[in-house]
Formats: structure tokens, sequence, C-alpha cells
């Protein structure tokens, strides 16, 4: 096993000819990355065998369980997403501005890769296959931190990669993978500020919150979802419990699922038992509101405050009325986790408001708040979901994987 | 004194309302504190002369007490830095990219201010003033935490802001600023995540090393600078000279200023005596070489490995040659903060291969590192420069100190 700074050492002199990599270059390593995955299935797949057996033996979860298998037409689909990713466009080396000065300096803003990037993640083993296809492509080293659960898996995926980029005459170390998976080298991680320009962690709250309280090296939050759809007084009911039926019900456990409603007092009565009506006839969601919910809906609990505040993940939906859209925004900045808030109405004026007020990544007007994903924003990848402000908002695809520099030439210019 | 708990709620409260602002509304508040600032010269003045009176007592150096002492200009001055910001174009609410999904969304990323900017300073009460109003143009609301030593003229220069702010109908909330000075409440500050959005550091190295270790912040690192200035082969020899001058002595204690030679050894024999004879025509400054320099000029010292990697803010400078550009960008980038870097040559590959390899924010040709500044940029206006690579890089100007939102509008679209 290589020690954390041995690894960090490794990643800077990999991030410097990284760098200089043409879109050639690292479209072709791409798809022998890929080629290498799908010829390395085998070896893999014995890999996977050996974290499912450990699963089943731990008493893992069905769900997880599914979630931690390979097989062959799983690797394909990894195979296929590098080469998705490789006929995306470069998003290095583009000017973004420039300009000339007075005294003649010509100024330029240049795209370049943010350097070496560090990513936790809990979840499936594509994801090391996927994280590495993204930084790659923008130019930039990355030192992944799997979950315990899927080691051997991605250990096989990084090793068939590093094989790969080293035909392709391209440094292995673009990958590298930490195979110590105690909670002390996760904390040690978050502490390389010396080699890591930007730390990603993906997964739970727990994992999120720790990086923030722990992590020296600058990092970007992502995921924790609390989501809100707000039915305005002028909503049309049809569209209103379709779409909440979708933000809530299409996917239980994602970011962008609508966790809580605001309704309009005055459509309430209308709204609540069209929308019980049709949830009735799916999957049960329990809905916990206030006062006026209940009154209307004999079958909704009473939603405590802390309701309002939880990111249920589950068939579980808080539900508060108010009077306007101005109490409606102020309880929604109150409550959410500025990743996706919706309103559905028929008023221009309202929409406007709730799109200028509203302190989201995403705000949508008349769509469900499952639009939020970089695939469905047109982006072709995405590393992530940003919920913080700094540097990048909502879905982040490749440009979101880069920074910039300034390239300034002169003739002997001298500062007076 | 009010705690930070509640300063941040009151923050909170205020941002909302200041991201509703017309640019209209924002440029008057700014004229009205232009002018409270003026009004109330009397009272900053007084409260300026209780910190330069602690400051003789304590014994501060005849720079820094210049550094704090505040007079009817620099009042005037003051108040035309906020009239010029006024002035500036408003970063807020421009459309920076739209487009049309396939589905029908309507997708428009729009700028937005970041909320709450904390901002940790240590240097003139100017600051106090300056940064509000950057902060304020771009819709934010600002928390200050200034130095001990202009305690005195930082409340007052808040007061008479926040006052201005009232008459104008705006927020006076805008402006915070913490009343104690101790290091426990500096700490507890940059843990305040629940209400600040982005901490900004300014000032000595110290500073930023606690915040970057200790903040729950996203932060945005700025100011260290080891800057270099690589001297090719093929370089005009009085152009070396007198950028490096400039760059080495305009201004010494300032993070652009050159703190490091990188010479190519087949012009070392020409370009070191040309500098040395200029330089003895000014303020002497030291050099510390490696062997090749000191053979050349027998006034040199010798570098020790420390030297390459020091800020000297100083009349000091080192200075290493070496073989080729390759050897040149290897050691810069080993080196450097990653601020400012330039070469002089007359080789355009050279100039190229420089600009595209250095892994800093601003890379020059032929020119000065002195010119890494939001003025000297044409921002017309700078927060500080950022030395890390998440979300700005180089001077930060007011685009700097917005993020952005997507805004998604539909007829009902939910995803399939």
């Amino acid at each position: 096993m290589i020690a954390l700074d041995e690894m960090g050492r490794r990643a800077v002199t990999a991030k410097y000819m990284l760098q200089t990599l043409t879109e050639d270059k690292k479209n072709q390593a791409l798809l022998q990355a890929a080629k290498g995955l799908q010829e390395g299935a085998e070896e893999i797949l014995a890999a996977n065998e050996k974290d499912m057996a450990a699963g089943r033996e731990n008493g893992m979860h069905m769900g997880l369980l599914d979630r931690l298998r390979l097989d062959k037409g799983r690797i394909d689909a990894m195979a296929e997403g590098l080469r998705q990713v490789a006929a995306l466009p470069d998003p290095v080396g583009r000017v973004l501005e420039q300009w000339e000065r007075p005294n003649g300096l010509r100024m330029k803003k240049v795209s370049v890769p943010l350097g070496v990037i560090g990513i936790i993640y809990e979840s499936r083993p594509n994801v090391t296959a996927d994280a590495f296809a993204l930084c790659f492509k923008a130019g930039n080293c990355v030192i992944l931190k799997g979950g315990s659960d899927a080691i051997h898996s991605n250990m096989a995926i990084a090793r068939a990669i590093r094989g790969s980029l080293g035909r392709a005459g391209v440094p292995e170390d673009a990958i590298q993978l930490i195979e110590a998976t105690d909670r002390e080298t996760t904390a040690a991680f978050m502490k390389c500020k010396a080699y890591i320009d930007v730390l990603i962690p993906r997964g739970s709250a727990g994992l999120i919150r720790a990086a923030v309280e722990n992590s020296t090296i600058p990092i970007i939050e992502t995921g924790t979802g609390n989501c809100h759809i707000y039915i305005d007084e002028t909503a049309d009911v049809t569209d209103s419990v379709n779409i909440v039926i979708n933000a809530k019900t299409q996917r239980i456990g994602v970011c962008n699922a609508c966790e809580s409603l605001v309704i309009h007092k005055k459509i309430a009565g209308a709204f609540l038992p069209a929308l019980q009506k049709k949830l009735a006839q799916g999957h049960p969601v329990e809905i916990r509101g206030d006062e006026a919910v209940c009154a209307i809906l004999p079958e909704a609990g009473a939603a405590g405050p802390e309701d309002y505040g939880t990111e249920y993940l589950d068939y579980i939906l808080s539900a508060v009325t108010v009077n306007s859209v101005e109490e409606a925004i102020a309880h929604i900045n109150r409550y959410s986790t500025h990743h996706s808030e919706a309103i559905v109405t028929d008023n221009r004026e309202n929409a406007e408001k709730f799109t200028r007020e509203i302190d989201s990544a995403c705000v949508y007007v008349n769509a469900s708040t499952r639009f939020t994903d970089g695939f469905e924003f047109g982006f072709g990848a995405e590393i992530g979901i940003s919920t913080q402000k700094l540097h990048a908002r909502g879905p982040m695809g490749l440009p979101e994987l880069t920074c910039y520099k300034y390239v300034i030439e002169g003739e002997g210019q001298i500062r007076q």
C-alpha cells in the first residue's frame, strides 16, 4: 500500500504532464481505458465477487448488494460512459475573455485544469471509472477514496484503467486509488492540501459534514436536497399533482426528489384531495402537514417543525400552507438546503418573484425538481450537484472541473 | 456588543432584502454612504485619534502608524472609492448562458449575489469602506472583522455607513462590524457556516493559514506571492533588468513583487552584472544565488533551498540558474505560491510553453509581475487576489463576488 504523501507527490508530477496533453491524446487514452475495462472484465468480476461475498456475509441489504454488483452488462456500460466522455468537447484551453489595456498589455483569461482532484465516495463501483473519466478529460489527476464495501472492485477497475493509460503513453498516476479504507486515512486524506487542489465528497450527509469540518483542502459540497414545490393560488391542479408525484415518487432516494410542499391556502382545498386521490393509485406517501392541511386531509399526520427541515429520502412529504407567494418564499429560504425548488403557477409576476428571490441552485417554474441533473441539463456528464455557492452551483459537468488563469503579454511594460 | 449568532441572523435577513434591490437603489445607497463618510469626518477622525494614541503608546512602527492614520484627504478618498464602485456595472442579474432542452424546458444561468460574505482583515481602516462597497454593489451583506489596532476607526466608519444606508431606505445590516477583537471571536467567526456563505481572509500568512485550518465556511485564500521572473536565453537584457527592478523594488511589501529570479545559464553572464549595476543606482538589493550566480556576482550570497520558497517582502532576491525553459518551469512550479510569474524572452515558442505549463494565476510574457491588480487589469475595483483555484483566481473584482443560479421554465414537464 502506498502512503498518502507518496500518492500526493505522484499526482503532482502527473498533473503537470496532464496539463500539456492534447485533446486527441486524452480522447485516445479514454478509449483505451474503455477497452481495458472490457478486456479486464473477468478480473473485475472476480474482484467484485469478493466484495459481494463479504457483503452477503455482513448481512448487507438487497438494495445495497444490487448497487454493488457488477456483471458484463454493467462493465460495458462503464466502458460506454468513458467513450461518451471522450466524445464531449475539451473544456481546457478555451479563451474565456480577452482584452487589451491602454498600456498595450494583451490580457487573456484561459480555462485550465484544476490540477489534482480528490474524491471521496461511498457509492457504486462505477463511480471509480466515471469520476476518473470526467477529471481526466478536464486535464486533472484524480485521487479516489471509495467505500470499503467496494474496495476489491474499485481496485480492479483502477488497475485496468492504469494499465490502459500506460499503453496509451499517458501517466498512470492520472488515477490513483487509496487502498486503505479506515477512517484515519480518510481524515488524513482531507488534510493533503499540499498536493490536492479540490476535494469533492460524494455521499451521506455525515461524510459531507466531516469534510466541511475537517478538510483543509477547498471542498465542493454536493448532494443534500430538501427540495420544495410551491403550489401557487393560480396553479393548474392537474399539472401540480403530476409534478409533485413525479418529483416525490419517480425515484425516492435522490437529492432532487421533492421533500416538502408549500401550498397557497386558496388552492389547498382543491389541490390536496386531488393529490391524495392520485397518490392512492401508486405507492402510498405519508403526508405530514400543518393544521390547515390536516383539516382538509384527514389521512395526514401533524408536522413538527423538524419535519420542514428534513430530507426524508422516503415516501414521506411535509406540507405547509401559506397566504402569499412572499410567505412561501420566506418558508422555503428558511428550510431549504438551497438545491432545487419549484413553483407551479399561472401568474407570471409570482413566477418571476419566486425565481428572483428563492436562494437555490436551481429554481423551476412549472416543472419537476427531478430535472436537476447534468444529463437532463444537457451537459453530457455530471460529477455531482453542488449545494455551495463557491465555484460551482447545481449540476457540475466538465467546465466545472476547470479553473482559469490569466496570460498577459507585453513588450517590456513596467508598472508606473 | 452583539453576539455573533445575532449578527449572523441579521445578515441572513438583510441578504434576502439586498438580493431584490435594483441597481439604481444600490447606487443611491453607495452615494449616500460616500456623503455620510464625509459628513461624519469629524467623528471618524476623533475615533482614529484614539487608535493612533493607542498605537503610539504601544510603540507601533512609523510605517504602520502611517497606514493607520486618517485625515480629511483620506476620508475624501474613501468616499471617492464608494462613488467609483457606484459607477461600475452591476454584476448581478446577468444572463450568463441560456438554452432550450429537447423537452421544451427553457434553461437560464443567471448571476446572483453570493449572499453573506465574511471578511477578516488586518490592514488600513479604509478597507472597511472599500470591502463594504464591493460586497454591497454585488448584492451581498458583509460582516467585517478588522484588526484591534484600528477598531475605533473601523467602528466609526461602519457607523457612518449604516446611518447612510438607513437614510437611503436600505437595510443597515448590509454592513456589520464585529467589535470584539480577541482571537476567540475570530475563531468562532470562522465557524459561522450557518449564516456566512464565503469567508475572505485578507492579511498575513498566519491569518490565512488559521482560516484554512479552522474555517468551516468556504474560504477564498488571498495574497501570498512568491513571484518568479525567468530570464530566458534570448531575453533582451535591458528589458529584463527594467522588468526585474520594477517588479522587485517599485513597492517592496506587496504580494505581486518579484521574490526570485530564474536565469538561463547562457544569459546569466550578460544579465546579472547589468542588473547589479542598475540596482546599485537605486536601493541596494541583496541577491542570494546558486553557485553559478555567485561565480558571476561576487557580491551575491549563497542561497539555501529555503530561500527559493521564501516570500521576502524585502530588498532581497533569490536567484537560480537553469539550462532550459523546461528546467525553469519545473523550478517555478515547485517553489511558487501560484500567484504571478513572468518570462522575459524573444522566443515565441518558449513564451507559449511557459504560459501553458506554469501553474499560476497570472503568467506574464515580457512584463512586470506588478500588474497583477484589479485596477491594472481594468476591473475598476479589487477585493483581493486569489491564490486558490476554486471559484476565482488572480485579481477579484465585482463579478467574482457573485455566483449563479439556474432558472428553468416549463409547462408542466416531468421526468421520464
